[in-house]
């Protein structure tokens, strides 16, 4: 049984691709990444190293949690938000009261002012858990809006407020750390050697996952599987590493901007998990693919002109799902003043499949190389899958770029400067 | 007074930039879109050709459906959906109840049977409105949408759902026309010349953006300004034309990606209907800038990275406004625990501010060209401002790149394709 298939419509200018070109590289990555244990590998294991405590420890925490507060407070951004989120939106979207979780926002991962005004009125009449995340635990963003909420937590909840509040960051050291063992705060580990944007099957994404009702074990049960069947050293059999290939190749042939396209909206915060996952690991030394994303076919009528016939510096990746478990079907009208009716015994989802293919192949036939990654049934099992990988793809891919798919030197640019900026102003002032 | 200003941080390779190279052809550019009529520029002037009647029809409808409605759900896509979605979340966000409005949502904007089911789902113990907004009649995503909910909206009202529902079409023809003048339904009219992505001063934008509870009225005088503002011929005095030419000549000197980058997350559907301005009117023929944007500081932790050392193939516009009408102020804290007390007598707004004040400076150190975009005032009558600001700008940058800023044959293609993949399942099944 496949579980994530990699499909590909490209023009002449690339049917000459031998795969064969890449085997001896992407072997010697292949054992570079299993061997090496001084570098941020440990998401390459960690579904299965996780253990059942530690999964039992957040599944308690979690009933705790839906049992005593409307809504959980996560704290965090990049790495620390995105991917809870894109899960969140993936498998328990909008409109329709969740059946096995609680609401769960996300704060600190903006410095607007009307945000956090807004966000804490709303808590007025609703009681509350705060989960806050960061590896580091000296984020800008995440440590100001932990100060706000640890202050609205005791106006709240007095000494209790200390039991309200789950600290998630690096199992070794860090402010965060400190803070937590002086208060009594609860604390959850993020194991060391995982990175901010590979953190997600950790408690980092875990519980917020599963807070929001999603199940975690079948999460982690897809991620498994990928770590096996990802591990394949054989380039023809290991679809991360052909995606890995395929994007490389395209890059190196001047395509400059991967457009990650859906046609499923809850999709989008999977396509954001993403941008930061490649960007990151690869937007270094001058390089890097610029990774960009549509939603369609809202952005049909948007970007679709652009991609059809605008600069040709662009590839498309569409992710899809082919089974979905909701769908809604378009009525009968005896009418038809609106002439539909030929489609009235389609559904939605059909309607939207075939619209998909169309875009397929109108793109291509416009000259844009086509990458399809298709799996079988949206559920915490693909996702999963899924996550993993785009992880193991992205380590891959950086690899064959020639840069640390680990680090990320260019963020503490900006940081710097506002560090600077912040303690000058306030000399001054 | 100025109401917007534009500035600009570029590195050595632009400081010999000559405005002045543009003056003829912007002279030119000026007088055609001044002389044409023949082409979609009915938008040009829509602001103060709009009359009193028209925009006291749409007040009086807005009261009608805030009165006797708990939702208007606007059903539409593209230009029909994009601009009314940005003011509204720009306007009126998140958390808090509107205190002048009611509920807004989208539908007809995707093909996903999931989102369509959940949507009808909350809608039962609400009562709604039907906006159908189409400049053509047949949308295919739209159309059906209709369908559905017109379906539903006799479900629930019976014979009183027609006075429920609101068509916005062409003024002079169409399907939906047909279908309204034949059920009875009310009609807001569209310009003929006038075209989607340029509509959001008319009924398109107006209706659902009042029902959310935002002054039209300043909207409308805020673009009233920016009519006169922006009819100056000289380039030098000119914000709108020197953004078209500033932009224009990045792209001339091999910069291929464009990323509209603000602090305030509210503006992020701004970023999406200005990536469907810029995208739909220059991406063509090969051509134009590949439009992308960034909510900071949330994406600093995302593609921070990639801009900072990446592929050096974008330049950023930020956008921002001076004063916001919320805030919120960081609590002093005795303990001092998580080393903020520095911080503690600054507000959010001021925080956000100096991050943005850094990431400029850190961005164009690392040689990122940057236009800056600032406002006085995040409020309706700048919004108008800017909205306008930015169609002008596109037009003109579109006659500079020598494309039409007012067609979209691209987008022919995908729609091509997916008729006939309709129709042929259809005959198969």
């Amino acid at each position: 049984m496949t579980h994530l298939n990699l499909s590909t419509k490209f023009n002449e200018r690339l049917f000459d691709m031998d795969f064969m070109n890449f085997g001896h590289s992407i072997s010697l990555i292949h054992h570079h990444l299993e061997e090496v244990e001084d570098e941020l590998t440990g998401w390459l294991k960690q579904p299965l190293n996780i253990t059942a405590e530690e999964v039992d420890e957040i599944h308690n925490l979690s009933d705790e949690i839906k049992e005593n507060a409307d809504v959980l407070l996560v704290i965090g951004i990049g790495g620390s938000y995105l991917g809870a989120k894109a899960v969140q939106e993936a498998l328990a979207p909008n409109f329709t009261k969740k059946e096995n979780g609680i609401e769960v926002l996300f704060v600190g991962h903006n410095l607007s002012g009307s945000y956090m005004k807004r966000l804490v009125e709303s808590l007025h009449n609703r009681d509350f858990y705060v989960n806050v995340i960061s590896k580091s635990g000296t984020t800008l963003e995440t440590s100001i809006a932990f100060r706000v909420l640890r202050h609205y937590s005791i106006e709240r909840y007095g000494q209790n407020a200390k039991n309200r509040i789950i600290v998630t960051t690096d199992s070794e050291k860090g402010l965060l750390k400190e803070i937590a063992l002086a208060q009594g705060y609860r604390m959850l580990d993020i194991p060391s050697n995982i990175g901010g944007r590979y953190s997600l099957l950790t408690p980092v994404g875990l519980l917020p996952i599963s807070v929001a009702g999603i199940n975690i074990t079948e999460i982690l049960r897809g991620a498994c599987q990928a770590v096996i069947d990802l591990n394949e050293e054989d380039l023809e059999k290991n679809e991360a590493y052909r995606y890995a290939v395929l994007r490389y190749e395209l890059y190196s042939r001047g395509y400059q901007v991967e457009l990650l396209a859906s046609f499923e909206p809850c999709l989008s915060y999977i396509h954001e998990w993403w941008k930061q996952l490649f960007g990151e690991s690869e937007g270094k030394e001058k390089k890097g693919l610029f990774p960009a994303s549509v939603n369609y076919s809202t952005d049909l009528h948007s970007l679709g002109q652009y991609v059809q016939e605008g600069n040709p510096l662009l590839f498309e990746t569409f992710l899809s799902f082919k089974h979905l478990s909701e769908d809604c079907h378009l009525p009968f009208n005896e009418l038809d003043d609106d002439q539909l009716n030929y489609l009235s015994h389609r559904s939605f989802n059909d309607i939207n499949h075939i619209s998909e293919q169309g875009t397929v192949l109108a793109h291509f036939e416009g000259g844009v190389p086509i990458i399809q990654i298709e799996l079988e049934r949206l559920d915490a099992f693909h996702i999963g899958y899924l996550l993993y990988f785009f992880m193991k793809a992205c380590a891959i891919s950086a690899y064959l770029q020639d840069v640390n798919p680990f680090d990320q030197p260019g963020v503490e640019a900006y940081k710097t400067k506002i560090r600077d900026l912040l303690n000058e102003k306030t000399i001054v002032s």
